[in-house]
């Protein structure tokens, strides 16, 4: 694909021009697939579209462009456009068209991650040791934890990853705490969710790739380690923790609904105690 | 800056190298200047550097190019670079050296919205009518809604929205349930926070740009619209609400706190009836 002329142009207006479809907000967006283009047809191409788009009174213009044609990206910003977001594979440009105010949707923010907090029924906790990061070495045991994937539920990725980093299979019971911070990676910021997980199963298969260690631990003894108790965050997660194993603390549980704004199923996660269900 | 002589090679080495600081996970991080490089140089400079870094058993190599020198973009990637992701002034570059699995950490996943529930002492909630998007033109009456900027906490955030939307003052209360939703643009996901705000102010100065109206609704006439009543996820939060409202519904509160893992003060979100405050 990539260029086609298009029927809607009129005889003299026959330039090639590049294939676009219409977005919801008034914009055309250009998926460029892998198949090389030389610059100056790219350019030719790009100019004759822009010129066919502000016509039509477009607003945002997008180009997908995979990293196999990394050799037209200096054209098109030389054309106007910038970066908007970029994955391994492509980076995503856009150029605002109006001379009015840009509107274009702002780019990810938040990286999501999660801490599965799994006790047995002797009170004990599912704890493990890394073999990278910050508390690699120290002696440190800690929750599992790890990262929500792009289109990951927040609640499969806990059972996911307790299940990889210890071989323990679990059920999700519900987010009992989060915590936003900044910064945290370059300029983005991290939302942290705390997870409560019944184990279903309690033979420990430790990761061998990222993971130096896993046991259960006493709760108390997880709490009482210097690590915990000179961390303000975690003293309150292992609180909160206390709580919902001694006091009926309320977390927020999932309920899977079709969403209206996806095509996929969503969860929203709400005090299923407090709504009397 | 962007290149120097480094002070520990020995003579025989001394090509001149990119100038770059250490990650805390064994790899370096170049920041690029806006100053102008020709591609020829660029290369020959990165070529002595990798060969550098090798030596010393670095693992990610990270380049921030700003826009200004997207001449340098195919060159770096011609030499096994791809991107990590992209703001609209810059992207970022990386090239994982060693022969084992990257382990470099993952690109931001989720774009992160508040919904703002704000109720009078005559039971009426704040509701606006939007300018754009997909209810625009509908007569259909929201919660105010908006974006949590990069490094936003999720509460000023719901104030700020409130406050722009609707000229309203208000103190945030609580998150009284949160939804997650993928591939809601490209495929990044969502995550949506549905918010509790005490009002402190009661006059309405909608926002010109994006508010068409704005007005104190009974809480019921909202609930009753159809656009509430056939979404699924409008009738949960609406549910939420009532029980908030009538029943002593428990969300999580913000407990400001200061992170070990960020400079900055971060919040932890939890329900603070149930740990007993």
């Amino acid at each position: 694909m990539s260029s086609s002329a298009s029927p809607l142009l009129s005889e003299k207006q026959v330039d090639r021009i590049l294939e676009a479809n219409n977005d919801d907000y008034g914009g055309v967006i250009v998926e460029m697939t892998n198949e090389p283009m030389e610059a100056h047809v790219f350019v030719s191409l790009l100019r004759a579209s822009l010129s066919h788009w502000r016509q039509l009174g477009k607003k945002g213009v997008w180009i997908k462009m995979p990293i196999e044609l990394v050799n037209l990206v200096e054209p098109a910003v030389k054309e106007g456009f910038y970066y908007h977001h970029a994955e391994s594979r492509y980076v995503m440009l856009v150029h605002w068209l109006p001379s009015t105010a840009n509107t274009l949707p702002a780019n990810a923010s938040h990286r999501v991650g999660i801490g599965a907090f799994v006790m047995n029924e002797k009170n004990e906790v599912l704890v493990v040791q890394e073999k990278v990061g910050k508390t690699h070495g120290k002696g440190v045991w800690k929750f599992p934890t790890g990262v929500v994937d792009e289109g990951e539920d927040i609640c499969n990725a806990a059972v996911r990853e307790v299940k990889e980093e210890t071989g323990i299979d679990s059920k999700f019971v519900e987010v009992i705490a989060f915590g936003q911070r900044h910064k945290s990676f370059f300029e983005k910021s991290d939302l942290f969710f705390v997870c409560m997980l019944q184990p279903l199963s309690f033979n420990l298969w430790p990761q061998e790739a990222e993971i130096e260690a896993a046991q259960w631990m006493p709760f108390e003894e997880y709490t009482a380690q210097p690590f915990v108790q000179k961390h303000e965050f975690l003293r309150y997660i292992a609180d909160v923790c206390l709580a919902k194993k001694d006091r009926g603390y309320s977390g927020f549980s999932p309920v899977p609904m079709a969403s209206s704004f996806s095509q996929t199923k969503s969860y929203l996660y709400l005090n299923r105690q407090g709504l009397d269900f």
